[in-house]
């Protein structure tokens, strides 16, 4: 790691690391954390459901540092429990704060008065946003135009169902560098992969590639790896050494010129 | 005025003024200034460049205040000139830091480096947007959708060629409100109006609304007003009684449950 550049803006901001000259690559978790911390505490959740994949992304922040690692690539991710604040979700958004995900009620987020989720959209969500469109801006004004890719990890069994796809590379309006990395994980790897899968964007889960990507025209993806198999310090790393030649090749793609006709 | 709710985040900062509950619309004003502040000063300009309509919008900010005073509005506005960085312009395009306006070149933006340019972006340009962003995020957690609307100005003769337009509607993507103010201007007053006049969307002059509108789905629009129009705080007082109506007979046309077929 080349330095820590910030994790100013609160006790709740986001932290970026760079591996790198950030002028590529910018990777994004929204969902890297479970922690609890005061004031909001545990939300009234069990120990259990606060290790459970309702609270993070589990396995997803290990693999955004290796990918980081490996890609020459600044990371930037969250630091509280999406069921906190769900910072990949709009203030509106009844997924912001939830009051139920999946089987799971969370009794913290059943009555929240509209100060109350105020107040925790301007602790979480604003210092994260403002963190990373900082780093965007500042790319931008030097002349260099990164691919903003998030990383997330999904639960192989989703309201009893068991999810067979194990990677997923989801598309907002920009499609160019979804379907280049998907092409070329199902040219490097054997990993089932699929677009637009286990979801898409039809169910709100592009909001950071809206707001922070497309408003530039920069390219854009979010990835998705079923959390069983980045479940330990040393899968996460063998999936990062997988996944980062994948997605190096697609940037290459797409940064190619057009074939003639 | 209710409150000036705040003019932090530096020096260059935007000011923000809360004329009503904030719920229903936010004005932006990101030519509101033609200040030219120290550490950066006049940029080579002299002071009759410094007056003219390349600095700024002439009468916007007056405009602006009338509407937001008539309408119950938060307002919002620029305090440099747009010619040390354009907030409606995204940090990589020439025109937020040009080194020509029309006919005349600026000199202090003619060979910026990009640490310069980092420099100006991260002193101007996120402090306004991340002001713009709280207001707009703020109203979405407590269940407001407020309508993001831009007020400015334009010159009446531009490259030498006079413009008969007196009234721009200008749109991105989303076309409702642009549509509805166009025809609410046309029935209730003898201004000539025109959709998408005297430029559009194509001409890079959506940036604000791309940023800050898009992401979440709210209703927004551009609106230009020749400045010969609004050349008097008279003019501006009097312009804002005659759009003001056409602007809230707008929202309650693009609020109104579609009709049955």
């Amino acid at each position: 790691m080349t330095a820590r550049i910030s994790d100013s803006g609160g006790p709740f901001a986001p932290v970026i690391e760079a591996w790198g000259d950030a002028a590529e690559v910018i990777l994004v978790c929204e969902h890297a954390s479970n922690a609890f911390p005061q004031p909001w505490g545990d939300l009234g959740l069990t120990a259990e459901q606060q290790r459970a994949h309702i609270a993070w992304d589990p396995g997803a922040l290990g693999l955004m540092r290796g990918l980081a690692q490996r890609l020459g690539a600044t990371c930037l991710h969250a630091t509280v429990s999406r069921l906190i604040y769900d910072c990949n979700r709009a203030p509106h958004m009844p997924g912001a704060m939830p009051a139920v995900s999946e089987l799971h009620s969370v009794p913290g987020n059943a009555a929240l008065a509209p100060a109350e989720r105020a107040e925790r959209m301007a602790a979480v969500y604003l210092p994260f946003h403002a963190a990373l469109h900082r780093l965007i801006a500042d790319s931008l004004a030097r002349g260099k135009h990164p691919a903003i890719i998030t990383i997330h990890s999904f639960t192989p069994v989703y309201f009893g169902q068991p999810r067979s796809v194990e990677f997923g590379v989801i598309h907002d309006a920009d499609t160019r560098l979804a379907e280049a990395i998907l092409a070329e994980a199902q040219a490097q790897t054997s990993l089932t992969s699929h677009l637009n899968a286990p979801y898409s964007a039809a169910d709100d889960v592009t909001h950071t590639l809206r707001l922070q990507a497309t408003p530039y025209g920069l390219l854009n993806a979010m990835l998705e790896i079923r959390n069983d198999l980045i479940a330990t310090p040393g899968a996460e790393e063998a999936m990062a050494a997988q996944l980062a030649p994948v997605i190096a090749a697609a940037l290459a793609r797409c940064h190619a010129p057009a074939e003639a006709a």
